[in-house]
């Protein structure tokens, strides 16, 4: 077994990426970003918490243009956002719903320099805004005349790339995981539900060294299944079912997710198939994966061969995605994604079919572009498909 | 042991959810509300994912005046939407970051009918928008003249009260959450860390019937903590240490939100005072929490109690809140807090105070307010301070 990489990271970490977001509001021409997510937040301050599953506080952290990040928060974090290398802290006693942060982040805004006039917030494709649409629209107005412009693509170009520090935290809890589905026909077998079977997994996923796994998803019907995001439900697993967990499970805030698939008792030729396809689908997608490579080249990799083993579509939408510090990540493993890969870049490679009527199969390996192609950061499938007997 | 309660609703329980949404659109003068959390989505429809972990693909449900709930999702979730009670399902191939749902989503709402020209969405204290924000100001503007008003006080009162199969389901949590911290003492012991202390407690959770804790965090310091949202650390406990663990868990959707203190080998006599108090607290709330009470008159019962008990201040913002599909929710035990107590409302009583400069006590307990007063859903702290020898 890996070592557990370090928790946190050194404060080198946290000055290079705000100095890469920096060169870049230069080059969009912003002032600021005002950033409200877990994860935004959370890469440039370090702030590292399972409060955010409370939905009732806003948070902020302000990029300026120079200097250190600005952290806008309720009162009940000052203690936790201290720790960080954040220095610039203004609370207020949240909740206040009158007025939750809304005057103290406007007139943080407002007191920044203003060198171009903007200020960039996620807006686009895949961003949320964690805060009352009605107190975002209101920091708008007194900002004004200063517009708020979208930077979803500015930073999902920052974190599409990993450091090395982040690629080992993914990495571990790629290879815990492993370990994890590796020991499982050891364990489960027919007679089980997929909800018993799921919780025994998420137990060993822990003891192996998961902080926590928040999605652990199951199917399973005979010969195949028709949903991989739904479960774990009370079925109980027999003779001839195919089953599929899939996972995204955590390590000091860096997620894993794959899957594996299993038989039961026995499959069928057109499964055998199916799973053969999808696996050689997988290897197709690594070859592809190189620095200059495009997501949609991975795609069309991929998705010759499923073709050609009989995919009759895929409902899933993509075949991969960006991997870190969410269970997904920008950008897509689509036909039209024209994103080039660079090296550091983690994706997940997740080639799916329908093979049949209400038949599924989908397979999904995670991996790191290094400078010459990529490495695998889980441990592969096996090649054929395992039976459980 | 309590039975685990069924899993899922009757269908009965949605139905009255809609008249009851569809009651409050007519007096607010709303054509449709328009839903984009999983809380929102999942109340209203039944659809339970452990998906939303992934933030790449919105999914929005529709409530129109008359008539069942409309969703417009994701096609990977057309299999697992299909089983809920919702009929009228739409789909698209997200993710399409060019179009992702805008159109389906602008075109389903304009397609309603018209009888009071607005549409509510929460956009007001403690709601989010889950989807970005762009797509969400071009549906916006698709709709013209039609605006879109908060709808978050709306859904706030009807959630607020829970039905008798919610209160099961949150007894349920509370009761095998309560089974896993009586049991602490006799596992665990100093020398530990708070992280192996509350590896621990989450896979006990588990075995007991948990389908998972998204929240436990811990905090731990000689004679004190002085944070109740970070942790678990790599902190050892030793003796003369103060331990809090908190835990929102989860069974079938629907959290338990408390916490219990610890004493390692000793507690000097103003640490004993501070859980004496904080413990007074909870009891003092449970007697002022009944049917016509306010949030308010909670929080002055409890305070008054902590600052005869020399509370130095309380850093939290709040002294409780409501509870059900979310680890938090609305409204709050706070000062200003208004809104009055109804049968089948949930709610965390959770005093709090510095009772020494960097050292905080914190106790919290759930509640559901009967016909004539409370019911304790968590079984209630030990009444001294417990000491692990």
């Amino acid at each position: 077994m890996t070592q557990a990489p370090e928790r946190g990271f050194p404060l080198r970490e946290f000055e290079v990426r705000l100095q890469r977001a920096q060169r870049a509001m230069h080059a969009a021409g912003l002032d600021a970003l005002l950033l409200t997510t877990e994860a935004e937040v959370r890469y440039f301050s370090g702030f590292q918490t399972q409060f955010w599953e409370s939905p009732t506080r806003p948070w902020f952290l302000i990029l300026p243009l120079t200097g250190k990040p600005i952290a806008v928060i309720p009162e009940i974090g000052a203690e936790g956002m201290g720790s960080t290398w954040v220095e610039d802290i203004r609370t207020w006693p949240a909740p206040v719903p009158e007025d939750d942060g809304v005057s103290l982040l406007a007139d943080s805004l407002a007191a920044l320099p203003r060198r171009y006039g903007a200020i960039g917030t996620p807006m686009g494709h895949e961003s949320h805004l964690r805060m009352p649409l009605r107190d975002f629209l209101d920091v708008q107005n007194r900002l004004r005349p200063v517009p708020f412009v979208d930077a979803a693509p500015l930073l999902r170009g920052l974190r599409f790339v990993k450091s090395a520090a982040e690629v080992e935290k993914i990495r571990y809890a790629c290879q815990l995981t492993s370990d994890a589905f590796e020991a499982l026909p050891g364990v489960m077998k027919a007679g089980q539900s997929e909800r018993e079977i799921c919780r025994d997994f998420r137990i060993d996923l822990l003891r192996r060294g998961a902080d926590h796994s928040p999605y652990i998803i199951s199917g399973s019907g005979p010969g195949g299944y028709d949903s991989i995001i739904m479960g774990p439900t009370d079925r109980v697993l027999s003779e001839g079912d195919l089953l599929i967990i899939d996972t995204g499970t955590v390590y000091d805030g860096y997620f894993c997710d794959f899957d594996r698939n299993f038989a039961f008792g026995h499959a069928d030729d057109l499964t055998r198939r199916a799973y053969d396809t999808v696996f050689a689908a997988t290897g197709a997608g690594f070859d592809a994966a190189r620095p200059g490579a495009r997501m949609c080249d991975v795609w069309q990799a991929m998705w010759t061969i499923l073709e050609a083993g009989g995919a009759l579509g895929n409902s899933v939408g993509r075949m991969g995605h960006g991997l870190g510090m969410q269970l997904t990540e920008g950008p897509s493993v689509t036909p039209d994604d024209e994103t080039e890969l660079l090296p550091g870049a983690v994706i997940t490679l997740e080639p799916g079919m329908a093979f049949a009527p209400g038949r599924q199969m989908v397979h999904e390996e995670n991996i790191v572009i290094t400078e010459t192609g990529a490495e695998w950061l889980s441990r592969r499938a096996s090649a054929e498909l395992p039976v459980i007997a």
